[in-house]
């Protein structure tokens, strides 16, 4: 309740401050008999990380993580796995200078209306650090869907003004690992990257946009009414850090489209009912219907900039901030594997819950 | 955790079907002594129904309800309210036609591969005519959150192409209901009736978008990291029938802002610290900062459409299906008070969450 | 999370006070395709009646129910089902004494203390009529766990200081309902019954204890730690109004057990593997082991008795108070089908819990 | 929901299995400005710890611990708060006899039938030294309630037939911490440990009761219907390993009372209303009424004897079995401790919940 906690059935508890001891997570509810591939656990880890490009920070932080507990003889036993960051970059004199400081757009003043005291140091628990324990988590849940046949892919297609102009549906996503951008057009790519060099050398920061698709997901998983299986998808992309937006299939483009045009007629393909078009979103009723299903997810331009900026103090007095330290000049290349373990997590939890439901 | 309850603390859960014998909604967790006015629930009920105006259904429903437990004295007692809303206009014999065939764009694959069995009259409990409990509910929260001066308005900003261009922080909500679109852009709004009657005409049905402001919000509420306050609004609001996207502040704009153009300063005027601009639409760090929340939800085009369209039956044979009756041919101006009930029962939730939280 | 609900995934709602319009239940997470027995629903609440007998209250109420959704063509749907009990014997002009009167060692003071304000005809929401939705609940649960060939037995034991001595294991629970105090010993019963109508003519109450069994119950339901299945079986009949004490498989008497007396051997015999003993009560480590269930469920002396008793009044002053109306003189005969209902939701939701986390 | 978990708003998740390594617990839901006393938190856990005294078992684990998050400059900050303990004594090689082996009144054979895999070393998270991690966070729980002057104290009050007589009301427990056993009255405390001394040179284990009284404890805690205070200690109290059976107030006892015996009668005296007797337990209708609040929880034989037993293997072979290495003959001098944790649990998250629920 506290916020903490993401899953009813697949259920992750996660913890940790930026520079404190460590951040970590608890997997509660996964199966057992689910074999653990820890390297890679740690290829996910490594997308996510910070210094990885001269796109994103160069900040060095390692992700080396412990399952602690929850896995015997390389496998699940269906109790809690909890797994074990610890922090080792902790340059806490660089954040001094925020103590008593709030900076403009980003969770300081908020936390401290809520909880009167904060861990100031690097932001403390608002710190985009936290999403390491959604990738480790997002990993197990990812090897859990393998089991089923179940892929998520996604990648960049958009920075600033410009955009990949294919359709989520078609888009190659596995080429989005071939650029540092994560874009899966390459040409885009470059240009993307220019942009975001340009944008760096300003001190400045700049937005974008991820998309992500959900491959052989089987039909009949998402709760009617409000655990929709978009509803849920949405939620968990507007917790990660910077969000400010959502759409499936259609998204805000259905708004001008008509009803004649915009309805996917059902079709006799194969095994199952296909649609002729999917601007459905492979989701129907809040109810996956057996068609990929993909989304986009809108991110603001990162709030630390090389620049002065007006901003308040603890006493109500005016200052000037300026961001310290090295940050991401554009968060999207790197947050495409915190989608995908947002993903794979609510995936993963609607599959399981699935099965109380069924009949057999 | 089968999804028809919704909230932590101020929490509901709904049932009925369209067709069957009625629908309702338990709020259990309000607190003792809220005054209860059933005029003005009745009041936000008839703003949901059917049959209001020419742009909506001409179907006749009446959502006349029935408190059956919690109030006591016109007081609530702290214990669950329970709202019942018989079902009256149940023209049953009007959905035969659907028993055994899946309309396009609708929900009636995904519930029969859910749950192989479903009630097909009117849409069963996929009907948007399980909306009116949350607009029952909805009231009660926001009777609550008067208590604590927070009020939430919304209004139609774009229907098909025709879009208001002033920001949803300066527009006057009050002439939303001044006309029958719900559009608090008079002259847009004569546009969007125009445009829609239009395309009634032909059988059709176009999308929208619902814009919604909450005033005088406080600080702190929300929670980090999973529940952030927009998160719960985005899910709130995309649980919602027809719903295909949600953003909050900048929103999908944001994408192509710069950082320094999109930090909000921090300024200090009268008894809070204020921003100067305020694109983080009232939320840091997923926690409120005492700005005004706003925030935009994108709807669809109806799926019934009262012309021929491909489909399947439960045999997996081509049929062609009709749009039968009286339905919709924008859901926007009706979406109005739902959208407000939705944020109504996010905003009630973590007042009364934060309260378990604060330190005194 | 306000104590109205209960369950995970076979979850109920329930709402309604004693003298309001009526009380009722919405069960949301029933898998689709249960047969619903409507006669068998109305025997169960006919056991829980008041008026039943001469040992119980004579106060007469009609259990008449409808089931207002979830069900279509006599079969569930997987939505919600609401069941509504309409009050109809609400004599309230009964309990206008009590209005500003707190009862001794009932809920009169401490739900004056917790919300302020208080339904206090009849009890309000503390009265036992709340049960009547546990077993309309409980009904569809036993019909759930019928397609499992699961069932649960309940009887009296012991009332005062009059008890059946064979253990739960031998009892032969058809004979409880052949006696009006369901007790499985016939004679017992005889003297049970004198003993309660000694005390009711003497305007007194007494207590008694409740066993139970639940029979064919498949090893694996329960979970490891805090929701191990005897606690929620504990929680369970604890939440049952005069409930003081709880204990399964050996309970108390295992105090003075030793271990080499209590452990109990597994043996090699026919399908399944079984106990020698069943001093576990068919629980080991918090999950059921596939031997019968069995537990005690001990219930206090019912608070109304028709004497003189001190009390204070709403001001802090001395009133006298005395029993109005008609009450049970000894709760335990009606508590029997609560008991089972509670025991039947209990494993119901296990049942469910335990597809969700099986690798298969 | 797998069980891990406990509390609804201070709630906790643990982890970890007795020959992993290492065990833990997250607290989400701690508010922020708690004062945490490591110091403190070192005695309650060496309270729980073995080794501590001959009548407990010679085996040695240390338990020092690690705040890893949630804590900074010595206060809670309103975030996680994971507390990690490593385990140090693990004797792997002490347990591969019970690989393939199913002990009697063991939890062996339950976990293989749920997950099919389990990690058999020590009991894997079926052992008890899981409690260490409640006894942990029992520990800020019982920090957060000194706030409120709220204390909570147990002591043992029966093993094997020896008994302490006085009421629990009336018990001085600060005496239970001077002797081995933690039984408050020294000459049963005595006979107690001469007892388990016998019982332990033969190899055998014998069982026991542990009382708990809770100070000072504000009325109004509890939720009506379900979530009753007592139902949630009792829920508490069954879940730590080895209980068989919870009653609180006048419980089993009861059931041989009268009414006109049995009810509390309220007097006027002080401040508060009190009752002349407290049969009720400080709890009324589920909800505290400012009274002392006490229980008692029954503990069976250790299942771990020094004994030669029959049991099965894997291939359902009939196998004799025999206690290793050191293990306790009683458990309940351990096991106060852990009640008392598992009772500031549920009484720190009730004070929480009743913030929400509250009008102020």
């Amino acid at each position: 309740m506290a916020g903490n906690s993401f899953g009813d059935v697949f259920k992750i508890h996660t913890f940790g401050e930026s520079h404190g001891k460590g951040i970590g997570v608890v997997i509660d509810g996964c199966p057992s008999g689910v074999k653990i591939d820890e390297s890679f656990m740690l290829d996910e880890l490594t997308r996510r990380r910070p210094g990885q490009s001269r796109v994103t920070t160069q900040r060095q932080e390692t992700d080396e993580f412990e399952i602690q507990s929850g896995v015997f003889e390389g496998v699940t036993t269906g109790t809690p796995i909890s797994i074990y960051i610890k922090n080792k970059d902790q340059k806490s004199k660089d954040y001094t200078h925020i103590a008593n400081t709030f900076r403009p757009s980003h969770a300081d003043m908020t936390y401290n209306i809520k909880y009167g005291v904060r861990d100031y140091r690097g932001g403390g628990r608002s710190s985009a650090r936290e999403t390491a324990a959604r990738v480790a988590a997002g990993a197990i849940a990812k090897l859990l869907l393998k089991q089923s046949n179940i892929t998520i892919e996604a990648g960049v297609t958009q920075v600033g003004n410009i955009k990949v102009n294919s359709s989520i549906e078609q888009l190659d996503f596995t080429k989005s690992e071939e650029n540092i951008i994560r874009c899966p057009d390459p040409i885009k790519a470059k240009e993307m990257e220019e942009l975001i060099m340009d944008i760096k050398n300003k001190g400045d920061t700049i937005g974008g946009i991820v998309a992500c698709r959900i491959n052989n997901c089987p039909g009949g998983l998402g709760d009617p009414v409000f655990d929709k299986l978009h509803a849920d998808l949405g939620k968990a992309m507007l917790s990660i850090n910077a969000v400010k937006g959502f759409d499936y299939g259609s998204g805000f483009d259905s708004v001008a489209m008509l009803g004649s045009e915009h309805n996917d007629a059902w079709i006799s393909e194969g095994d199952h009912p296909k649609t002729k078009t999917n601007f459905s979103g492979g989701i129907q009723g809040g109810i996956s219907n057996g068609m990929p299903i993909y989304f986009k997810v809108a991110f603001k331009p990162v709030a630390t900039i090389m620049r002065d900026q007006e901003s308040l103090d603890k006493e109500g007095q005016m200052v000037i901030v300026k961001g310290k330290g090295r940050h991401d000049p554009c968060v999207v290349p790197r947050a495409v594997p915190i989608v995908e373990a947002m993903a794979a997590l609510v995936i993963a939890d609607h599959l399981l819950k699935q099965k109380s439901y069924s009949r057999n």
